[in-house]
């Protein structure tokens, strides 16, 4: 391991999170509350903490696949551990353990809170909470369409190699080029929602912080009753529409800006997609039909739920606890499911399930006819065996951490429909579960230790598990 | 398909199944009870079924491996369909659709009871109720370790692969000495449990059906309180130790009647699985302290619950479901994991665990070392990809099944945690889950869907899903 490459590449990356901090110091400045020194300290301790590890020099700059994982995972980790300072220092959230859940659900676009009351936070500290989903949807797309593909075990990560899109060489040039795309279109398809969410008279501030929470798939929401509290059916019809255009691979954006429209529409993936949250509107519609009294009542809360369930954000029109046993495992299964492979979306991706459903339904076939040959395609092309082996490998540690999750959780000895929840919740970074961790619920009253797994699990979901494992393994910290 | 071939050995199937009967029959002569006329009836109606389809001589005596497949899954259906019988006749259970799913349950070595009290039955029919379980634990066994490897499409059905046994050729001939000495050692456990039992004081009628049904792995009691009612701890003690027995690959015990005891000793998979129990027994026994005041208590209810679960059994000597939260996980995740490949009992076996955990293991060696070559082993013998890759699709079919069925049975609105326990049992073939399911609780409030949907479990878990997946699939059907 190049130890001074990677700490010195953090350094670099405490410095950006304090030129990130600048926004939610000017909104804290402008309204004139009294979280400015919160900011100010924080962001005085991240250049400095920045600066000390950027004088890390490294003297090789030679950078492995395991260099560039280590980098990812502690990143992400570091920018959590530091974005918690604000809190702490607001008083928003003096608990340590309680900040840095808080920060790690902001950045890996979870939205689980142990806030129970979120109004009465200062502006500037409401604003960095929702920031950083913004600024973790950015960095997934980026570390998903950009850097996984640069892996060597690339077997796991099957992102981009189902989708044609911007064409990555092993080239740090071509890497950045297609960075600025993706931030290019992310931050466009930002701007348009707060207009359309201005529009329907939300006010600014609002419209800004819930289109960040949208763009990262994040739903940490500025209300105690979240969308529901603002009750337009224009507003609620936008933020639908966006959750599940950040819940598309983004590489299908980049088709539809190069004129290839017809290429963008026809991808495999997106159709399923659409076909499940189709469907899962329709069953929903239907099943909640006595709750609502009406086809219309019971579609608008449905398709809200859906978008906002299947693209991991989580944010809530509804209090779904109260929908019956059917509706709310039809929610859990979306969970799992989440969104499309490279998009801003947690879970287990659409692209994945799309080769599971593909490797049963051959495996059937061989059973029947065991000399047939048949090779599993996925967008019109045969899937390589390897990602096929990848795709099953990556389902099977997602089972098993889910499983040992559970148990460490349950030591709280909550109901088990809580921690079952709260454990999917975190891991597919979707925000609510059901019971006590449901929409009007919160993780308040977990213990620090549940805290610190749902914090992990978070991040083990959002960064594809891998790189979180790696820095667990004794031989990546070998000097080699 | 060989239509004819099949339906004539169906007719064989059931005539076995009359002749199976009349145990029971000469139970319910001895004990001079009502039920006679019901087993008389069952018998008369089997034996003609049975020689009517008889008559459907095939044409062609060449039998494939769909053939087979959809032979034994027939099977399964139709000695349920028609070992309900007796209940139906008996008004024991009258309606259809339970008994069908009481009797699918026994076969299946379930023990999942749609029965709110079973001591007010006669005596024939308790003792047709558990012997289904031994039945099926024999079937099973002949199923898994002599019909399954004939199959070409193998690499799904890990069974034998792993572990040294018995040698089996292609020849029909090695397949019956091979099935003789299974019952030989299935028979001759059953038979010294009995005996332990009636040591024990426990009635000779009782020690006879509870043998029967931990022999199957199955679990019906006869009792309201399940084991608890004899309240012995060496009555405990035998059961739970011969749980465990029945869990254990029957290779295993060929290799020690053959004098290769230290072979025997020497399986990975023998040691995982002994490895699970020991820590899971610790484990409970530490949680549930509070519950049970001492130690010894404490490890007594953990140990027999443990072996109960794992083995698929489903006896109780406690109400579990009133433990704590993580206990009842524990339980849950020994549902899934089950016993050994090769045994009489169900869920998704150790081996499989194994190979799931190793290739995990190596997946995470290649990402830090993606030159390096690594040989996944088990039983001390390199792991064929194919196997591996078979083991890995058969746990994506398995969870998809299981959240399907989830959706269905949720259809009857009952609460999360029992529906989700109640497919959880059934597909796993252990008995009882919790809540509404739990050790003092039954299935009769389910609607006949439901039934259906957990009776269908029942034997996709008993067949390792993909023989009734193919009875499912168009093309079978289809002449060829």
């Amino acid at each position: 391991m190049n130890y001074r490459l990677i700490f010195s590449n953090l350094g670099t990356v405490l410095v950006i999170e304090a030129a990130l901090m600048i926004p939610a110091l000017l909104v804290s400045v402008i309204y004139g509350q009294d979280d400015v020194h919160a900011f100010l300290i924080s962001i005085a301790i991240l250049i400095v903490a920045g600066f000390l590890l950027h004088l890390l020099k490294p003297k090789d700059g030679q950078m492995y696949a395991r260099d560039g994982f280590a980098t990812v995972a502690l990143s992400w980790f570091f920018i959590s551990l530091f974005g918690s300072l604000p809190f702490i220092f607001s008083g928003a959230v003096p608990a340590f353990i309680d900040a840095f859940f808080e920060t790690v659900s902001g950045f890996s676009t979870t939205g689980a809170t142990i806030l129970t009351e979120v109004e009465s936070l200062p502006r500037g500290i409401l604003f960095w909470r929702s920031f950083t989903h913004w600024v973790g949807g950015m960095g997934v797309l980026v570390f998903v369409l950009a850097v996984l593909p640069l892996s060597e075990g690339r077997s796991i990560h099957i992102m981009r190699a189902e989708v044609p899109g911007p064409v990555v060489g092993k080239i740090v040039a071509k890497m950045k080029y297609n960075a600025m795309i993706l931030y290019g279109i992310y931050i466009v398809l930002t701007i348009i929602m707060i207009i359309l969410l201005v529009i329907g008279r939300m006010p600014l501030f609002d419209s800004i912080v819930n289109a960040f929470a949208t763009a990262g798939t994040g739903g940490f929401a500025i209300k105690n009753t979240s969308i529901a509290a603002y009750n337009s059916a224009y507003l609620e019809g936008v933020i639908t529409v966006f959750m599940l255009v950040f819940s598309i691979n983004f590489n299908l954006y980049y088709l539809i800006i190069t004129g290839h429209i017809i290429q963008a529409l026809k991808s495999e993936e997106l159709r399923w997609f659409l076909g499940i949250v189709a469907a899962a509107i329709a069953a929903l519609t239907f099943f909640n039909l006595k709750e609502y009294g009406t086809v219309v009542h019971s579609f608008r809360y449905a398709s809200f739920q859906v978008a906002s369930i299947i693209s991991t954000t989580g944010f809530a029109t509804t209090n779904f606890d109260l929908w019956p046993t059917i509706s709310k495992f039809i929610l859990v299964i979306l969970m799992f499911l989440g969104a499309c492979a490279g998009s801003t979306g947690g879970g287990i991706k659409t692209a994945r399930i799309v080769i599971m459903a593909k490797t049963v339904g051959r495996e059937i076939k061989r059973m029947l006819h065991p000399r047939s040959v048949s090779v599993l395609k996925a967008e019109g092309k045969p899937v390589d065996q390897t990602v096929i082996h990848g795709t099953a490998v990556y389902f099977i540690t997602y089972m098993g951490i889910f499983a040992v999750s559970i148990l460490l959780v349950s030591l709280d000895g909550f109901d088990m429909v809580s921690t079952l929840t709260s454990v999917i919740t975190c891991f597919n970074n979707v925000g609510p579960g059901l019971g006590m961790v449901g929409p009007m619920g919160n993780f308040a009253d977990f213990s620090d230790f549940s805290k610190i797994i749902l914090s992990l699990d978070m991040l083990l979901g959002r960064l594809e598990i891998f790189p979180i494992f790696m820095l667990f393994s004794p031989s990546i910290w070998r000097r080699s």
